[in-house]
């Protein structure tokens, strides 16, 4: 958790350099279509040509898992961070073997073992679609607008993919609506992994260090592409450079940062801040110390606990870094300043006035409509069941069941054709599940749901019935047998005749209270996703019409490129320098969780060069789930993954500070000293370096 | 939980009502010294005159648990909430006596027990020692205010009650600064419970029903006034009115409302609103997820730990209630809009504008400093500690043992001679200490701190060294003997040498830690409290003279007497009436905590008369410290205790909307009926009614 202060002061320091239309130095997440090269060459010299950007672009890799990864051999050998496989580590481990806690070091490539659910992505076209994606929405409003604009973005995927089961297709909605584009994908479903450290190197720290500088951490982890039971041969892979960066280095990354919310209006940002953020962060925080007791109370649930607990409290960080932007008042004045500015903008040029009219005030109303359906909406759609498996395995089988008896494009837009295969896979991979833990997510939906709703409240009712949460919680969980990817199956081939006929308690609560969740969504983008994304388009309109293309869209966990450089920051008369080396480590370490050195470093002290750069910062500007992108050099060589930002990034949801932004990266040089030297690992050393 | 959408709205109606200076109808938490006899003659044709004040003020108790509660017997029988000794009933239990699952109900009086740190007050006189403290304080500024204030106010104390261990004498600062009264109490060391129901009937609806209405808790409780082994005689009593009050009766509460923030600045509500309660409402939210897994984890675990998730739950619901009100826009313009009133009237009268100087722009000044130092400190002083009694007792052992050293005027406020009574009876009064709970509150404290300062500042050095939260907590909880009280009475009476020379591992670390506490808590008090205290004084001065008397101060935990009438209320077309039955609960009962019926009920229901009035509504003002106040009809009857206020009444700390805002009261009627055909407690109803 930030020092407060930093955070405020960091928000103030962020509103200097953003927000006014067009982006400052070192700041964007570029779209490989529209990458400012004449900027990078201005501002650093450097020549960052087409040839350039397509062999960046393919080496880059998406992981279905929420991360950015790229490809370092040519046999399908893939990098990423640590964090972004543990949920995979944790899923082979058993009571007996417990790949987080000891590392996964297979000794050879035949005992590389698959991640349930992961699928790696790597993008070969963008295309503009839209003209299509308007024609088919133009003149519609409210769920009408939303459903006509999510059945033509599936249509263009369908027809860009066909039956390939290769590819994935996806139209993305950039710059809120202001355009729609057709990514197309090489996919690859068989991911295995190949390397993982221990989480006493990868995390290192925990959670008290997490997004913090000075960082000392290993968060690095190999998986490998597989088809048809083989390494796939991947020719396009970047060059693995072993030397450290250099204070002052050109830096770039590549990989796909998740979500940004730069380009929101002051009203929806208000609401971020009064209603969304803090009711969030109050339900994580109780779920936060659910998790902490309930890992504490055995070593087995410990070892169950131990990815959860980290998303959540990584997620709980970044969202308290955010509020406490958004509760800065020089910050939102300037927000307020920019969109002033752009209305003014707007105002200025009768025949665009005319165009765009005041999405800022149709947003603005869509507010109240917001708060009257957020927490409903919230605890019965968006995040019901919340982080339960088994809830989400019975949802999807009835939805799907329910949806994919209608056309395709007339479905959730979650069940079109184009989505379902990735929807299959996540729903029949076989990976482990913790039953205590199914019912403390359960359990903690359902009570806060209850709270939240009131006790009254026909939904809660509907949930509840007469029973209590503690109860219902233990009876779905105890008596569903949805664990079994047997029982999945049979139910997803079944269809909605053997959804409708099992007696699986959990399908029949979810059969029976799914008809509220999906009433809510109605109401829910009829009222407010629609007006405001029919707005935000016209927003997006504006812009264009005022800064023209030197803008970047908003973040869509699509590939972008960031560049910067290599440097530290000073805050308040304070320097940090760009570096850690593995000396500073062994001085950090005091014996006790989270500061406890896993044995093998102990053991390796001696050999290890302590001078070794092991982490850096960098100027890029960076969000979740860029985590494990490629930081490259200007030869487009890997120099690290990146992994985190720092403290004073943590509002960067909303704006960018090149003056104290920062983006945490493992070097490559430390990864290559620590693989041999540490891990013994010399048949990877050698694949990454030929050596 | 509230539903959220009624909280934010009833803060918008709040505003139509109060703050404008004086007080709107049925608004207000009067002195006994400034009651408005003439408003409620006005109002409801009733006269009070000083007889039935001094009647009603002479059977006012305060509990220094925090509560309120009534002399109702001439035997010293007290009546007061459940809730506001259900911490007794909690200290009286062992693993083979649950008081609170299973209530308490002693045969005779020889079996009534004495509730560990408890002691009842009841206020004898008021007088005014403003220009004694005023000319010690003028001219000085900061810590220096601060210091000289509360010496005098201490001397003040001492002067009127001298050696008399009867006696309690409290100055009270009012209208923030704008008074300080002597309030002289007649003080009970010895009170012991009489009658307390089982939980699941005083807190029936548990968690989920709190706050709202219709109610049905039998939240009631007695507790007796003891001297030299003996009950207390109390001619003085109320009169126990057995009758249902009438709609539209008037109704007066007198009791202790704990505290408000109605006169408050602007810049502190901001505080308050970005950071204060945001803080302190995550900190309470994980704790409550800790104790609500632990309470999970044996039914022992969940006995000991029922009362502190309670107060934990109810604390959590109110401060959530709070955070929307000050979220809420048109409340805080209507905040500003009175503050802009007032200073018109200010900046309009020449000599009074350069009295009062800009009181306000110090505060918003002091803001600064406040977030600077808000975390320090809240983790190392205000909050230390968290719920730990083994950290309280050691903390005061330590700090008794300085503070003692030197002249009482010169000591932390908390230690001056007329303050260290109280101090030794909470401190040497034998209760149970529950090690697993203690662990788990200096582990979550131990841990916020770590998070909130960071673990590289010198404070979490200093606290953990080269431990752990998990690991010092459990050295310092299992090696602690402060659980003994006469352990903690021999170091009491060893004074600081004793302390210094203990080999007791938490006096060894608050030794080792407290110096960190008390820097912050010099630094807060220059740059915060100081000259804080210092503006409001002002602001108090010019509310006087904008608005004269006919404004009430804030709450301060001191005896005020509210006026209102038995009424429901109607809200977005929705009447809700101002009654519930014991029919309505045989209704409400689902068979599932918390909505189980005791089986006591179970077994009564046939000869309960079913339209008995068991919780009623009244537009009295009230807030937290008013729990157990009784409810008095215009005779000076009691009708029932305060237990709560409705939903609406949560912004209630800011301002209230007599349309909405409701006080929730258990009926003596109810009180009557249950005692005698519930309980079998023919001894208590005698006492009660005679018969």
């Amino acid at each position: 958790m930030p020092d407060l202060k930093l955070v405020r002061a960091a928000c103030v320091a962020v509103v200097a350099a953003a927000f006014a239309g067009s982006a400052a130095a070192d700041e964007g997440m570029w779209t490989f279509d529209n990458f400012p090269a004449a900027r990078v060459k201005a501002a650093y010299g450097v020549t960052i040509d087409k040839a350039w950007l397509d062999r960046v672009q393919g080496a880059s890799v998406r992981l279905t898992s929420g991360c950015s990864a790229s490809l370092v051999s040519k046999d399908g050998l893939v990098f990423t961070n640590h964090h972004c496989v543990v949920d995979c580590a944790q899923q082979l481990s058993t009571d007996k073997a417990d790949y987080v806690k000891d590392g996964f070091l297979p000794a050879t490539r035949a005992e590389e073992r698959k991640c349930a659910g992961m699928q790696a992505e790597i993008l070969e076209s963008i295309s503009d679609v839209t003209a299509a994606v308007n024609a088919a929405s133009s003149g519609r409003t409210g769920q009408d607008f939303v459903r006509a604009r999510d059945a033509a973005m599936s249509t263009a995927e369908a027809a860009a993919c066909g039956q390939d089961v290769r590819y994935r297709c996806q139209v993305v909605s950039l710059y809120r609506g202001g355009q729609y584009k057709l990514y197309k994908y090489r996919k690859y479903s068989d991911v295995r992994l190949v390397f993982a450290p221990e989480f006493a190197a990868s995390f290192f720290g925990g959670d008290p260090d997490n997004f913090n500088f000075p960082r000392y951490n290993l968060d690095i982890s190999f998986v490998r592409l597989y088809e048809d039971g083989k390494p796939v041969a991947t020719p396009r892979h970047l060059i693995w450079q072993s030397r450290a960066p250099q204070p002052g280095e050109l830096t770039f990354v590549s990989g796909n940062p998740g979500g940004t919310d730069r380009m929101l209006t002051v009203a929806q940002l208000e609401t971020q801040r009064d209603l969304t953020l803090p009711v969030s962060q109050l339900q994580r925080s109780e779920l936060r110390g659910r998790l902490i007791r309930f890992s504490e109370e055995s070593p087995e649930f410990k070892r169950i606990a131990t990815d959860p607990l980290f998303g959540l409290e990584n997620s709980y960080k970044v969202f308290f870094g955010r509020q406490f932007a958004l509760n800065d008042k020089a910050f939102m004045d300037v927000k307020r300043a920019a969109e002033a500015e752009l209305k003014a903008k707007v105002a200025a040029d009768l025949k665009l006035a005319a165009d765009i009219g005041d999405p800022w005030g149709e947003i603005a109303a869509a507010q109240a409509a917001y708060a009257d359906h957020f927490l409903r909406f919230r605890q019965l759609e968006a995040s019901a069941g919340a982080e339960s498996d088994l809830f989400d395995y019975a949802r999807t089988l009835v939805r799907a069941a329910q949806e994919r008896a209608k056309p395709s494009a007339e479905r959730l837009p979650a069940y079109a054709d184009t989505r379902l295969p990735l929807v299959e896979k996540e729903l029949l991979d076989a990976k482990p599940v913790d039953k205590p833990l199914e019912q403390l997510n359960l359990e903690f939906w359902l009570s806060k749901t209850r709270e939240y709703l009131t006790a009254d409240d026909p939904a809660t009712k509907l949930l509840l019935g007469k029973e209590s949460p503690e109860q219902l919680s233990a009876r779905l969980v105890n008596g569903t047998t949805l664990a079994d990817p047997a029982v999945r199956k049979a139910l997803w081939d079944g269809g909605l005749a053997a959804v409708q006929a099992s007696q699986d308690p959990l399908i029949q609560f979810v059969l029976r209270t799914d008809p509220a969740a999906r009433d809510i969504r109605k109401t829910f983008e009829a009222q407010v996703t629609g007006p405001v994304d029919r707005a935000a388009e016209r927003i997006a309109r504006a812009r264009f019409a005022a800064y023209g293309d030197a803008v970047y869209p908003d973040a869509t966990f699509t590939l972008r490129l960031s560049y910067g450089k290599v440097a530290g920051w000073t805050w308040r008369g304070t320097t940090v320098g760009p570096f850690t080396t593995f000396a500073g480590l062994y001085e950090r370490a005091t014996g006790s969780e989270p500061f406890e050195l896993a044995p093998r470093w102990v053991a390796a002290k001696d050999k290890l060069n302590p001078a070794t750069v092991f982490d850096f910062v960098t100027t890029n500007d960076i969000i979740g789930g860029n985590s494990g992108s490629p930081v490259v050099n200007a030869k487009g060589e890997v120099l690290g993954a990146a992994f985190d930002g720092n403290i004073h990034s943590l509002g960067g949801d909303y704006g960018y500070d090149g003056t104290i932004n920062r983006t945490v990266v493992v070097s490559t040089a430390a990864a290559t000293e620590a693989l041999g030297k540490v891990y013994g690992q010399t048949g990877l050393v050698k694949e990454l370096t030929g050596r």
